[in-house]
């Protein structure tokens, strides 16, 4: 099913490693069956091609179906007759992200500096480093073996990346020092000044933004997300944090590791999310916030004070989950009865 | 008005040629008066303008009024004295915006290739298109006639773009299929790879994309605007959807035709929208929701549910219109009360 | 503290010198005593740092703080023992900004054009002007003294910039005047097409959009922040206005001087704003308003009428902070009872 202008073909796998990579079972085929070459949507998938079932019920008949494979689960794993291999699996979802992995696994760099990129001559490269067109790399900047460096991409005086990094096309990034593995998608802004100022009537007195940013390894950070460097302190952002498009980060936050903060999210500043947080799109926070390890913030809330670990919140202002859809329903009852 | 700084000046048109361009009536003036040159708001406008007024009441003194030419409704027609010609149309506002059109038509580029670009040996240019200074276009990607891109844009390894496309200065699309007629403002990020993840408390892993963003004729896609390639089955914009700046569009939603998509909308991902769904500004989708045809949706609601064909929805969580209001009108009276 | 692979280090102050700069006063130590070099948090300072503190209490040991300067309250003075010196001043926090703009002074750019920028033949570049690689200035545009254009970024023909200022990393700017000391920060879009149709079930028409942006002395515009410009009017932002990262402007907006647009606020169109309005993040602008002198708009508001002069608002849709947090407060007391 996929889409090979954009992407190339990896390895063909038997059922057998299917079933090894997925961390499933074989309950219809045998392990040397295949080679399999792709995955596909179900309703999309031909004989070559490994598909996932999980959705409570099927939106098409059966024999509609010409999966080679179907990944699924125990109680639903009869359905599949005819010559489709059935393969079950807890997680089918997960189990079909392992198989991508497998097919599709990320590759090194050819490694390449183009001439009509520009390297500061006290520049470091790695080993291994890729470079393209119009990539910018300022003075004393250090590029980890392995990284990536995408068309247009800017990357300021003195950045440090670690090895594996990938800046996207037209990126930015200044006044930072990232670990191993991270990911900087096209357009992201990290480093730039945060919003300090000296607020007076007269004119708003703008405060030089001294401090830096600081990202730990295997960190994503999605396209036009914006990360401003510490006012004096440093913004931190904790290895394994994964940070969608479009999202505000501003001075001196400091979130914590495999942190998941999904789209349009705002953190004002100053705040500090423990390990484990996730928050859901478009979520608001106000600054100088205590976020406890593995709290969930609901799409669209507004956080305005701290939340203890483990809390469900939505709203705003933000309560937990059960109290806020109280809330609602009880003012549906009330103005229907005046209604 | 006009600022020619900016803007080249069209052709100068009599009353008459207006009239036909606007589907206007010429309530006071003859078809040869004129010509006229330019738009401008009624209060700036001199002679040679044409203006629309379709305000409640004017703001200031008739005798103030300057223009040459002014377009209204039957009912405010006789306001316009001295030598002001009238024209009257059902909508002023757009019979002006196609005028405006006749002033100011769209023209094709000036064929050029910047040497100070980048385009991939593999690449295909189609005729009469301009490529600035700056700009990457990958291997085998292909560019269709009359196609404009902008300095530092970046077109990925493979895209195919339609006949008179722009893309924006620094702009990065890949993983991209689009018609003819469409538009990616400066800073638009389409096709990078989705926000998916096996979540795992462990540490988040990364799930490839191998999906695609396919994308209709005549669409829009804003500034800074993000639109995700799909995961394994492919995002979709369908033909004459607009789309405002700083939009995030998650991978597999499927966009139908002429939907209108206000600034800072979030739609998380796998939605189905039918045709002609509008989604004002900072409204948030859940993920897997169909929204039926024509459906409209209030600024910053929360869509956590399918919504039926021809809804008016507001709030989060959205419900509709007439019900939000009243919940918000039940709740001021109610808390008036305790107060 | 500060890093300096990131930035230059200062002149060194005496304590004397600090006061003056600060307008704080000395209540232990000596004028002469220093110099000192640097700020820093007051947990991380050391013997050669200025440090604030003016928070509640302390969060850690006085015998663990270092700094070589306290600035503080008077009240909280006494706290601070051994060798540090202290300054008491009224905003202990805007008294230690004033030392960081001592010794970090914003500077005038080294001047430089690069080969490898591009500089139309019709463009008129001002002294002291540095351009970096990648840039983009256009036919006829018009480059302050001073002014610093960062890699890759594009401005576009007929653009005027005063003098020092700043556009970033690839940010674009077109169809634009600016006055003095304007900032465009990393990825900002300033003077792209506003968002103009005629809508219609048939096909949505485009409007040209033939206004410019017009931006007074002493305005930031964040990171990644969208600024369309007038449909056929202006767009307007006034002196000394600030506003952050993600911003959303639509066109013909008209912001008055120094108001302060947090992160993420979305401004639909044609709204004035007159000074000093504080808008905090994520509230939203529906259009055609009219916002008074001194309004402050709490985060994630939604306005959809004016507001007078010096009012303070907040939900969605917005009321005074007052009825809104009573709103809020009415209803948690009901639906706990209804529990």
């Amino acid at each position: 099913m996929t889409d090979f202008r954009f992407f190339k073909a990896g390895s063909p796998l038997t059922l057998g490693q299917l079933a090894e990579i997925a961390g499933a079972q074989i309950v219809k085929g045998k392990p040397e069956d295949g080679p399999f070459t792709d995955v596909a949507p179900l309703e999309k998938a031909t004989s070559s091609d490994v598909a996932a079932f999980y959705d409570k019920a099927l939106k098409f008949a059966p024999e509609d179906i010409k999966a080679g494979v179907c990944i699924t689960t125990e109680d639903k794993a009869s359905l599949f007759g005819g010559d489709i291999k059935v393969l079950v699996a807890k997680e089918p979802r997960n189990a079909l992200a392992l198989i991508i992995r497998a097919f599709y696994p990320r590759q090194k760099p050819e490694p390449f500096i183009s001439d009509r990129a520009y390297v500061a001559p006290t520049a470091k490269i790695g080993n291994g480093v890729r470079i393209e067109f119009g990539a910018y790399i300022g003075e004393n900047a250090e590029i980890g073996d392995y990284c990536r460096i995408e068309p247009n991409a800017v990357i300021g005086d003195g950045v440090i990346l670690g090895s594996e990094c990938i800046v996207g096309a037209n990126a930015s990034v200044s006044h930072t020092i990232a670990g191993n593995n991270v990911v900087f998608y096209p357009g992201a802004r990290v480093g730039q000044d945060g919003f300090g100022f000296i607020m007076n009537p007269a004119g708003h007195t703008k405060i030089p933004q001294v401090g830096r940013v600081l990202i730990g390894d295997n960190v994503e950070i999605g396209a036009n997300t914006c990360i401003d460097r510490g006012a004096m302190d440093d913004t931190e952002i904790g290895s394994g944090t994964i940070i969608d498009n479009l999202v505000q980060i501003g001075h001196n936050n400091k979130l914590g590791q495999k942190c998941v903060i999904v789209s349009q999210v705002g953190i004002a500043g100053s705040c500090v999310f423990d390990d484990l947080v996730v928050a859901a799109g478009q979520a608001g926070f106000a600054d100088h916030l205590h976020i406890g390890m593995g709290v969930q913030i609901a799409a669209q809330s507004g956080i305005m004070s701290d939340i203890a670990p483990g809390e469900k919140v939505m709203g705003s202002p933000a309560q937990p989950v059960k109290d806020y859809l109280r809330g609602v329903a009880t003012l549906r009852k009330l103005s229907s009865k005046k209604g």
